[in-house]
């Protein structure tokens, strides 16, 4: 009974990835309905404003749902938003067991396994519940600190070097690695780059064929968009014929929002304007965009995650405020000794009090090390 | 027959490794005496002016070394150095097969096997000879190069930084990795640091509780020993009170090196020499003293090794000239942000011209990577 609770609701786990990128700032969510063995009816959340995984899942299903077990990757939500509560749907549809993995945790949509065993509906949860954590860390944390997540990504040399003295980063590390990164743009709404970046490399910030091996879960990739370009940059600097104002490789308009400082040139906020992009002014902070109000406007947006790709001094400001949740490093087997640092401008005094990381993966790509870890305390 | 002789010359490397930084400037060498399947004598090279292996070995077996095959770590020498040709040796021993694993490239001491075939005894050669090279890696390349083997060993943070901003740099890694780091000082028969590690760190540079992890074919550690402590001293900065000039925690006496400069000041050079240390001044370049000559030096006083441990400077100047044969390093999950890096002063502008390594060596200690790398090209 256990390994077949356990492989529908994997196979819910595989359907939530299918979205992965499009549904923020709500979570993944997949669901199976099983009856006498067979599955007869899937689905997950496509994207927010669409319905609930299942909600479409119940539509496959039809009649067959009455009696059925309901494997769901997260707890069934409880109110009304901009749909009905699942749970009730569930209940109107005569499911008789549903199993879940992870529990809301959200007070406002919790609630909705204390309804269905209400409803007289078997009710378990805890099961692959660390998988379906995982798979929503975004969703988890953004509930638990109130701010985007943000992924510190950097590919550094052994000694610890993202570009030679020179400002050239190309490349530091493999292929192999690079199609990897691509995946994790893939993965969260936007990302963000200080304008030195712009200025230095030209980024296009799109997503091109990404190795999608961050996802364990991920059977199907899901369709591929390129994410929300966020540049912060307080004297409105970024060139207007920036590459990242250009159509991405499936031909999709860019989105490009530009942070400046109150007071930036009024005449280069226009010309960024007239470039494509939304221009936001921000209080300055020490002369500069707070990295804090940046991302404050955008979970108000709705953008509830942030790959935070460069540079040093833009990834050392988050770091000095606590506001990297995870970092994803690529390792590359090189000494360039001289050159800029990861983190510039993070600065503690002895080794005590430096960052600890805890080691989520450690996998090798080729000669390169390719690090997931989370800061501690 | 192929099994029960790698076993025999494995054994013979097991036996070599009980003089690991004992036999500089000579190779590790250990022999095997087989009759009938049986054991009939071993040895190993114990240090420079003693026996060689295959010596100790025929000793060992008197009588019944006639007949037998010898297993040879290294191709027996076939010169009068200050002991006789060991090919002589086992010739006049009457041993019938001789099994050798690395074949020997020294011009002057090579010829002991085409001596053996002479004399009617079958040779063979190049078993095991990965395992015989890696094991006499110092030595092969002292007769490539012409310089001392070098050794980089560090300490560093995923974001490449050997100290903190304040100099601190106590602990970067762990302690199992410290215990991994201190069989290299055993390994090698020298240490060298700068003197801006000795006035910041005061370092002992003693061999305490090694764990010989980095020597696989190491069964019986070797007796302990200090290495000779080199500092690298222009001005003859080094405090005659310093702790590398106390006795060992075995009680030896400090053998203490100190390279400073022609001109360095005379009283602190006598001061110096008062309290132990032997003295010797360089020319120097750039206002320095050459890395390249104290190297030159060292060899000269039959110093084959040297394990370069600090500092970041120095590290630079070494790498600069290509002057590092292997890299030892122990990377520690922690972030420091601004801090020293490992290699000041090696710079090169672009991405495509950085000192590119080969891993030879890629293992956790807990959450420690510890890598060895070969520089390439």
């Amino acid at each position: 009974m256990r390994d077949l609770d356990e492989r529908f609701l994997r196979r819910a786990l595989q359907l939530a990835e299918r979205a992965r990128g499009h549904t923020s700032p709500n979570p993944l969510v997949g669901a199976v309905l099983v009856r006498e063995g067979r599955i007869v009816g899937e689905g997950f959340h496509p994207r927010a404003g669409e319905p609930h995984a299942e909600v479409l899942a119940l539509r496959e299903a039809g009649e067959l749902a009455r009696g059925a077990t309901a494997y769901v990757t997260l707890e069934p939500c409880d109110h009304f938003g901009r749909t009905p509560p699942c749970s009730l749907a569930l209940l109107e549809a005569g499911v008789s067991r549903v199993v879940v993995a992870a529990r809301e945790e959200n007070p406002v949509a919790r609630g909705g396994l204390a309804r269905l065993r209400a409803g007289g509906v078997q009710v378990e949860a805890g099961l692959l519940e660390a998988e379906a954590r995982a798979q929503n860390e975004v969703f988890f944390t953004v509930q638990k600190k109130g701010l985007p997540f943000v992924l510190l990504k950097a590919a550094l040399t052994l000694d610890g070097k993202v570009a030679a003295p020179s400002g050239d980063a190309r490349w530091i590390s493999s292929e192999a690695s690079r199609r990897v990164a691509h995946a994790y743009r893939q993965w969260l709404p936007a990302v963000m780059v200080g304008v030195g970046t712009v200025l230095k490399d030209d980024p296009a910030l799109t997503v091109r064929e990404p190795d999608f091996r961050p996802f364990p879960l991920m059977v199907e990739p899901p369709p591929l968009r390129d994410p929300l370009k966020v540049v912060l940059d307080t004297e409105a600097r970024t060139p207007p014929t920036a590459r990242l104002f250009q159509k991405g490789p499936r031909g999709e308009p860019a989105r490009v929002l530009v942070f400046v400082g109150e007071g930036a040139p009024r005449a280069r906020v226009s010309a960024l304007e007239e470039a494509g992009a939304r221009v936001v002014a921000l209080p300055r902070e020490g002369g500069r965009v707070d990295p804090e109000r940046a991302l404050a406007f955008l979970l108000e947006e709705g953008v509830d995650g942030v790959l935070l790709e460069g540079g040093p001094r833009l990834a050392g400001a988050f770091l000095e405020r606590g506001l990297v949740d995870k970092l994803a490093l690529f390792l590359a087997p090189r000494i360039l000794g001289e050159g800029r640092g990861l983190a510039e401008g993070f600065r503690v005094e002895r080794v005590a009090e430096a960052l600890r990381l805890r080691l989520a993966r450690r996998e090798w790509l080729g000669e390169d090390l390719w690090l997931e870890a989370y800061p501690e305390g």
